[in-house]
């Protein structure tokens, strides 16, 4: 099995050499106008002093207690997560590993938890960038992490629905691999897709690929299946669609691991695409982009890409020269024409004064996207803050709510930060605007100033009427906010499910509600 | 205010004369080949003994007991509740009901039912077709039905974001001309349309106008406002999109007046489509039919329209001779343009060996479709059982699925029966079929052989996979399948909910769950 980093994003046989390093760092550090260009090396993993596993361990478990483990389950891979393990802290790792093969194992692994009065925090690719996988103990005596990255299959295959049976460990491209075999795929690409696991982006609501239409993870799910803190199994009927009740599946879709363990889903699949169109399209400023991305989803197309940058964040990616702001627009099919969508689109965006660029700017952005996190590494060694903030806002309000939460995060940055704005997601109704915050640490006292930047933008979002969270899910960073956001009769609800589900309070205990 | 009819559908100066009546009842005979030509008339309101309230009335609020009222409110519009109005049964009439002008006025009522210990069921245009709205006491001493239909404003619109702010008391016919004067329009027409009502559709998941894409309710609202038992307000953020915890909306969505009364919600609306291509296509049988519109949702396309109706059906409703299936199929839009997705979807039906009718069979559809209601009424006066069951299932499950529910509805239906299939809505994944049972009712033991065939029907459907409904709503008709398809323990997590929302289960008892 390969080995991740304990610290940083990916594997280690795939992590930038000592001379890689320096390189992208000096590239940087000259880009940015900060940041060391010589960077600071992690802390190894045999120099780090983890608390002695309050917990013994049985025989006959897929139970661990190995270092490297317990390193890699204490925290997910936020800024905050990476500063720590950069440094060698890890203040919350599980007294024990467990990684069930099968239900059963899972099963046995629960009771064995209640009876040791474990907290129980379900772990996938320990990509969480919101304190959602933290090994806390809540009110118990300790804490087993269980990964569900042993059960990794494409179990079935439904090919006249287009639909297959994946278990919740399986990482992106463990299933792309599998379902790619028959020339399927489920055309999911988050940020995490190298790593994060289906069981993952369900409990986290996570967002795709698409930047319109189905790109939320609920919309691609016909069944889940779960085992709760009991052991007792949660099964939903496959269906295209049902009418029947509240929907069961939306209740576990961004539960968070803390009302059962997911163990696998019937997805929706779709033959790998067969065509594609796409452009980059220069606007003057991100107001009159704005409304060529509204315009075309407003008339009813369904872009699978559509992601405007401001000039800023054209710059700072090196995908402009930061004099105007940028559209990656991009048509998929499987099956219909896309010609005709696609020329409409391109009329709105010149309609809006859009220019269309030469190439298609959007071509490496896939490849580009998915190696940010490995950025972010390089940036912590360098000593620079990097955050991203995400909300969704409807189209009335959204041009003063970017002001306000990226002129809130400018203020907190101080004058060397740099803030810039993209819209990931377009709906007929509104946008999901997405912010980026660069700036040179402060070294020793990184958590202070990350909090001092989370608190000023959570704040603004909150204020100017957006979501706390379009897809990076709440975790324990965005509890303050997420408590203020959510109804309260539907949080006294949701915390008496909880306690029908889980009595003890066993799963993932802190997120979604206090410990208590 | 116009008067309802207190037995059959829509308000008594729409209902046809007696001569009308008997005129139509001469020709469905004469095309069924049974059912009475002399329709029976029903028991006027004046002739019903309803039992005596079993509350008085505090002044200052907006209740009344008016006999009518009563009547209207006692139970959906079933065929089982039409044959019980239609000969005068009215077992369940609420002892009050209250129409609340605003949210103070319901919080008010809401006191008043807890003081005296009254169930309270929620209602909107009273067209339940599952019992989900018959007055029941429960556990109480009595029950007021509380009607939302004094609230029926468009309060508020956004046409940045093409969102209007609908309280939850506004019909179809009644929410389309306010919006219609922006140009604007909500596009949902279930069946129900000119009764029913947006706090009803939001309340049961109901299935809308357009075939394929955003066709439930769920994926109109932007926010949902409702006041629990307990006088609480319950409302959530006004979002495109949110990744924040399970969603708060999709547990008010199918909860059916359990949990909270809807007052208002903040839904997604279009300008009224500005073109439109259609068509209407023969199919040798129903499977083939079957197959052009999956290839047409699987190729990506998404019809406004794209309704399948078995050769029978096609005989039935005269749509065609009997000799073929036929698809109606049409495409909208409000701004991109169609040609090319419509000529890819006549191209498909093609290659799956349809042949395009003359003329567009399309045209009249919907008018046919709103007006099927009073249909049955008459039939019911000419002893004639008329009863529906819907679904959905996936792709690969769907002929012998509508081939077991089919056989079973016949078999219990006798050989008089008339069975037919349709399919409503399609899905990448599967399809909603419907089917409609004709037989002669036997004059007596209407419910007694409505039970039959509801029994039949519904224990195929379930041992075939499929969900006890698509867009009906559970009420109390479908409550044994419903506990059946449901996961156990969402049963006991929505079980938990509705005890921390409505501690004395006041809310439309024996809806969901049971009345304990």
């Amino acid at each position: 099995m390969r080995r991740r980093s304990h610290w940083g994003w990916g594997y280690e046989d795939e992590r930038p050499s000592g001379e890689q390093l320096r390189a992208a760092a000096a590239g940087l550090a000259a880009h940015l106008g900060f940041g060391s260009a010589e960077p600071e090396q992690p802390v190894p993993l045999e120099a780090v002093a983890l608390p002695p596993p309050r917990v013994a361990l049985p025989p006959g478990l897929p139970l661990t207690q190995d270092p490297h483990a317990r390193a890699l389950h204490a925290h997910g891979r936020s800024y905050l997560d990476v500063v720590r393990g950069f440094g060698g802290r890890f203040p919350h790792p599980p007294d024990a590993v467990a990684t069930p093969r099968d239900e059963d194992e899972l099963r046995a692994v629960l009771e064995w938890a209640a009876r040791e009065d474990l907290a129980v925090v379900p772990a996938g690719g320990g990509t969480s960038v919101v304190g959602g996988i933290d090994a806390r103990t809540g009110r118990h005596a300790g804490v087993v992490s269980v990964s569900l990255r042993a059960m990794n299959r494409v179990l079935e295959l439904d090919r006249d629905s287009r639909a297959a049976r994946i278990q919740a460990g399986t990482t992106g491209p463990e299933l792309e691999r599998q379902l790619g075999a028959y020339g399927l795929t489920l055309r999911f690409y988050p940020q995490s897709f190298e790593l994060a696991t289906l069981g993952g982006w369900l409990a986290t609501r996570a967002g795709g690929h698409f930047a319109s239409g189905p790109t939320h993870i609920d919309d691609l799910v016909e069944s889940i299946r779960a085992i709760t803190a009991t052991g007792e199994t949660w099964e939903s009927r496959r269906l295209p669609a049902s009418g029947a009740g509240p929907s069961p599946d939306r209740l576990l879709l961004g539960s968070e691991g803390t009302l059962a363990v997911i163990t696998e889903a019937w997805m929706r699949v779709l033959p790998r695409p067969a065509a594609r169109r796409g452009a980059s399209v220069a606007f003057d400023d991100f107001e009159t982009g704005t409304a060529a991305v509204r315009a075309i989803v407003q008339d009813g197309l369904r872009p699978a890409n559509c992601r405007l940058i401001d000039a800023r964040e054209a710059a700072l990616t090196l995908a402009g020269d930061g004099s105007a702001a940028l559209l990656v627009l991009g048509f998929e099919s499987a099956g219909a024409p896309l010609d005709e969508q696609f020329a409409h689109a391109v009329a709105l965006c010149r309609e809006h004064g859009g220019e269309l660029r030469e190439g298609s700017a959007g071509a490496g952005w896939r490849e580009a996207f998915l190696r940010a996190p490995y950025v972010r590494d390089t940036l912590v060694a360098m000593g620079v803050l990097s955050e991203t903030f995400e909300s969704a806002i409807t189209w009335d309000r959204l041009e003063a709510f970017t002001e306000r939460v990226a002129g809130a995060a400018r203020e907190a940055l101080g004058p060397a930060g740099l803030v810039t704005v993209r819209l990931t997601h377009a709906y007929p109704d509104g946008a999901a605007p997405y912010f980026t915050a660069i700036a040179p640490a402060r070294r020793g006292s990184e958590e202070e100033q990350w909090h001092g930047v989370k608190q000023a933008a959570a704040d603004a979002i909150l204020a100017a009427g957006g979501t706390i969270t379009h897809h990076h899910a709440v975790g324990r960073d965005h509890r303050p906010w997420y408590d203020r956001q959510r109804p309260d009769r539907f949080a006294a609800a949701l915390r008496a499910a909880k306690a029908a589900l889980d009595p003890d309070a066993r799963l993932n205990p802190g997120v979604l509600w206090s410990e208590s």
